[in-house]
């Protein structure tokens, strides 16, 4: 069976656990913890991020970008994730680089170091109490991409056209992992809600709403489908 | 005529420059300067970010993935950048991701930051003087890329494998950018030197080759294929 080395709250693990699963690719999860990397880590993957896809044991697929066009190639042939044209093709990979690049650097990297990483760091690497205002300006930022996410589920079914794909898997990983803690504004966002609502209803989401991290109950709506 | 909409030393704009090149399409540039973008680039763009590729005037491509993949997909039947089997495809885009990611966040970003922007930028945004600690530290980060070019060059004829790719394009944009300012140590990395010769030594680049920035000259030996 093929192997995911993930992290449970990290957005790209995330992204990745969606996107097999709406491929019908079963995978056995095998954790990892990014504040303490296992040695391995770097020689399946030398840049050390997480995940690392792993068809067999002899062939690791790295890089969030890598992994995903490795899948659309492999076992996208009945069910694409990244459908259309070219121009519906680029929408898709636009939307999931915005995603994966301005909500993780202005939202979900400072959510989850702040709340997550610095609790388990060692006090000399950074770790400690979080810093509030970091976390303050992100949930900031999150309206923004509520905003946007509300204006894109406004003029389609989902956030990059007429059908599901990787940016949809893109934005709610992120998003979902902002949400384990429970502080997200969602009646201010009513459309953004509901295409979030359609999301954690498909049984690609199921196991991530069980999700839990050690020492960290979620928010109480996180499981929820109703929230 | 298609246009890009770039900036001279910005490394993803250069990267997308070397790939139409490659590709044999001819394309206009249009200049943009990141630190005082014209409010028009956010129509086309809403993250703002360069370059952007018109095919025409009302397509907008942005987004550094969706340029890359449309490319491929609309003209790289002839010439293939992301060359090989699913396998090599995935490692073609682990290193390009690298470069994009990794690299940038290490070395050309802080470089350009530094060096270039922080000079034009309005110092209640953040101009002034150069934080000369974060450029010494790029540098010593930039040594440890040029190891790891050195292996990959060491292994095969190109980054990503036995034939030119989207990697090798971005690892010379991000490095070319850096070199304007002529302190890359190229003499205690020889194998990198030689991949990077055969880059520059391509049709592609020369046009990056005459690049200048307002004020400020390229070190003595940017433009030298024997440096």
């Amino acid at each position: 069976m093929p192997s995911l080395i993930h992290f449970t709250l990290d957005p790209f693990s995330r992204r990745m656990r969606l996107a097999l699963a709406e491929y019908g690719v079963p995978v056995e999860l095998i954790d990892e913890t990014p504040w303490d990397p296992s040695p391995d880590i770097f020689e399946l993957n030398p840049a050390g991020t997480l995940p690392v896809y792993l068809e067999d044991a002899n062939s690791p697929v790295c890089g969030i970008e890598a992994i995903a066009e490795f899948l659309e190639e492999t076992k996208g042939r009945r069910t694409s994730l990244i459908p259309g044209d070219a121009y519906e093709r680029a929408e898709v990979r636009r939307l999931t680089g915005w995603f994966d690049t301005k909500f993780y650097a202005e939202v979900s990297e400072p959510v989850i170091t702040e709340k997550v990483i610095r609790r388990f760091l060692p006090r000399e690497a950074g770790g400690g109490g979080m810093d509030m205002a970091r976390v303050r300006q992100a949930m900031v930022r999150l309206r923004e991409h509520l905003d946007y996410i509300g204006h894109l589920a406004d003029h389609h079914v989902w956030l990059a056209g007429e059908h599901l794909s990787i940016a949809d898997l893109a934005a709610a990983a992120h998003i979902s992992a902002v949400d384990y803690f429970g502080d997200i504004p969602w009646a201010d966002y009513p459309v953004a809600k509901s295409w979030f609502q359609r999301m954690k209803s498909r049984p690609s989401f199921r196991p991530l709403l069980a999700d839990t991290v050690r020492g960290m109950a979620p928010g109480p709506h996180y499981a929820d489908l109703d929230f």
